[in-house]
């Protein structure tokens, strides 16, 4: 229940159109893809950095929690009012303030989606290269938050190295402005990266200035069908030790085939035990040799095939798909993005089947492997015994492994609230306090997205 | 004058080949490529990461300055014991801890030289992309330091692009692991890029993973000779407009080519006001076609010659040469690294000519066009009347010149001391009232490099 003085000064701030008190209204904002509910009890759309500030102050000034949001997409919770309070939804700041080709620079405030901003690069020869598979309905705002990546990560990294500057509130309701609009630029201390990737705990970004990449002339696709996910996984190695770095190099286990099939039925060979989709891209005159070199590389005892693709879009069709069907076969899925090194993927697959088989938990993976990030997906069914704790249980062995092999919990998705109980596996105590005392720099009062990203 | 129990102490920390007291001996690490001298009052050599949280806990205890340092070849003084204490040179930390071509990876201990991480990476096919000109001689842990860029970073960008994970030791005296080892990690804030640039003010580095980057398989230079700066400055604009991105772009004006033609007679035509030096990389199929895409790009009506190069390796020398032999010419030069917005070179190059006219000062300007970056070198001598008060009031105008263009203070030199009283003109205050609460955080009792990196 929020104080009855902050809603009526809340109320001051914003039109009634943008501000939703009705618990009916507020359920909207109760959810995202990690399917957790948490209504908040009031939800405000400022459409200006001003009222962005001014809503900042006012739950600092009462210490009511506030959660900024972008199009709730994301896997881990991050985005959810755990705590009640005010959820900030960024979704109405949908300004693309400057298309700059001439110095590869897009400013955007947080609502734009990813995808249009692709498609204001796009006439100029450039794109940004963060593609998340929701780009399509994800913001920017939620693409910085959580440092996102995708498919094109293998070549061209991942959010942090394609912004340049922002623009934010701190959780003690002032504007700051990191970072610069030059591609160089070393005065000061790098807040730009420091806010990228902070789920949303540190501030709330107000405008973005993205560093664009030109479009490739051309693009190939390549599909790589193994016997099984051991020989698959030592093909992965040899390509990542090759100087030709693929645009994407994505490998499906015998589940992700599986469902697959199901709904697509002529797509994927039944001989075919695991595969690898795989894109380069380049000039014109290059992408042939560059393909040939991949394939050379996909070579070892346990491939059946590989071929060029012809329709690569139904192919990725297919792939985007994957985390939809998952949802249809099982009641619940544990959903990660664990990273190991390339190099130990073989093993980490190796042993993950091990692990689910000793404690009987179907599972699917699929993902980036050219990052070795792989979506581990536990399939549970809560209602059947003690199903979801063996089910735990294999997820924390999991986790331990992946540190062993001197991996990281999570690529893409981030910590917030679904990983939190993990986060000291991977981070040492002094380091955690230090993020905490930052974190009491920029929000004195713990109002932003408070509970997330750090272990209870 | 460090109190005796403090020296007592340090000596009990290292053997007595690794730390110097005797003034005269100090007095070697007194300077940088400043050129200022600040004598510390005792040098140590650590070897292990234990050995500097040692003495780090040691100077917090003490409260004594501690200013860590590679191998002094910055310019802003960042590496200087400007309140004397303990200078912490890290030239003796010199293993490469690993070297993983398979995941791309190079781990390695601040002292190694740039250089010493291009010959460990050669080998398998890759190199670590930051190459400030000074890549021979400097310590990986003070390009880090600086965030260091160099003539290549148009194309791939500086050294907060190219490190994976950090372990450090905060000026409280604690061991920090920042980063992963992996290409993707969103667990928990990005303090690698925190501590990339912060010029030792925060924490000492002792452990850097590095990401290493394919070697280009082919390389071609190109000169274009321009009648006038004004010309060539348009050309610059043209070819960044390009979806082909060259992997160097260096600017010289004609004070630049005049001290070229001094030492190098034949190499540049008399009649070139301005010059282009190009290099593009690339597969050996495409280099060709990248090559004549940029040569059009640079013609217009103020373009005397453009020409593939033969030699290149002459020609970066001669490039490499034009800041030792600026010492020559003039008994001071004042060193900037302004950076704007490659669209507003055209404009920067004019009002700079104008300004040092106004007030009668000689200049020099080269650099990392393509990302906008500028040397620009006033040549001052201080005993000439008000020659001295005149370039300082020269350089104000300038920097708010270069702020009106939306462009940053510096590129990859850093404030150090040096830029210090500009730093206000970019960063507003409370941004830097918040970066001063993060360097507390990290720091406590301000002890690490003390007085740098923020205004007076």
């Amino acid at each position: 229940m929020l104080p009855v003085d902050f809603i009526v000064q809340l109320r001051n701030l914003l039109p009634s159109d943008r501000l939703l008190t009705d618990p009916v209204d507020c359920y909207t904002y109760a959810y995202d893809n990690s399917r957790k509910i948490f209504p908040p009890a009031a939800v405000a759309f400022p459409v200006t950095a001003e009222e962005v500030q001014a809503i900042v102050a006012l739950c600092n000034d009462h210490c009511v929690p506030l959660t900024p949001r972008g199009r709730g997409t994301g896997t881990s919770g991050g985005s959810l009012p755990e705590q009640g309070g005010v959820a900030l939804s960024l979704e109405r700041m949908l300004r693309v303030i400057s298309v700059d080709p001439a110095n590869r620079v897009i400013v955007a405030e947080p609502g734009v989606l990813n995808q249009s901003i692709q498609e204001a690069a796009k006439p100029h020869g450039f794109f940004w290269p963060p593609d998340p598979s929701s780009a399509a309905y994800s913001s920017i705002g939620g693409n910085l938050a959580t440092s996102a990546g995708g498919p094109h990560a293998v070549k061209y990294g991942t959010t942090r190295d394609h912004v340049l500057g922002l623009r934010a509130v701190t959780g003690a309701g002032k504007f700051i402005k990191t970072g610069c609009y030059t591609t160089k630029g070393v005065v000061g201390y790098d807040l730009t990266r420091l806010l990228v990737g902070s789920e949303g705990t540190l501030a709330v970004i107000t405008e973005a200035t993205l560093k664009l990449t030109p479009l490739p002339q051309a693009r190939s696709g390549l599909t790589a069908h193994y016997r099984d996910a051991r020989s698959c996984a030592s093909a992965i190695v040899r390509i990542m030790a090759l100087p030709e770095t693929p645009s994407a190099l994505e490998f499906l286990d015998a589940g992700a085939l599986n469902l697959i099939r199901g709904r697509f039925p002529d797509m994927v060979p039944a001989d075919t035990g695991a595969m690898l989709m795989i894109e380069v891209d380049g000039p014109s005159r290059y992408i042939s040799a560059l393909s040939a070199s991949i394939r050379e590389a996909c070579r070892n005892t346990g491939l059946i095939l590989v071929e060029e693709v012809a329709d690569a879009a139904t192919l990725w069709l297919a792939r985007k798909t994957l985390s939809p069907l998952l949802r249809d076969i099982a009641p619940k899925k544990i959903n990660e993005d664990i990273v190991v090194p390339v190099s130990a993927l073989p093993e980490f697959l190796e042993e993950l089947a091990q692990l689910t088989s000793r404690y009987g938990i179907a599972n699917v993976n699929f993902g980036h492997a050219g990052n070795g990030n792989i979506h581990v997906n536990l399939l549970v069914n809560p209602d059947a015994g003690d199903e979801m704790s063996r089910a735990e249980k294999c997820l924390n062995e999991m986790f331990d492994l992946v540190i062993r092999l001197n991996g990281t919990l999570s690529g893409e998705h981030g910590v917030g609230s679904e990983k939190r109980a993990y986060v000291s596996k991977e981070i040492d105590s002094t380091t955690l306090v230090l993020m905490k005392d930052i974190k009491r720099v920029f929000d004195p009062r713990n109002i932003l997205n408070p509970g997330k990203l750090f272990p209870g």
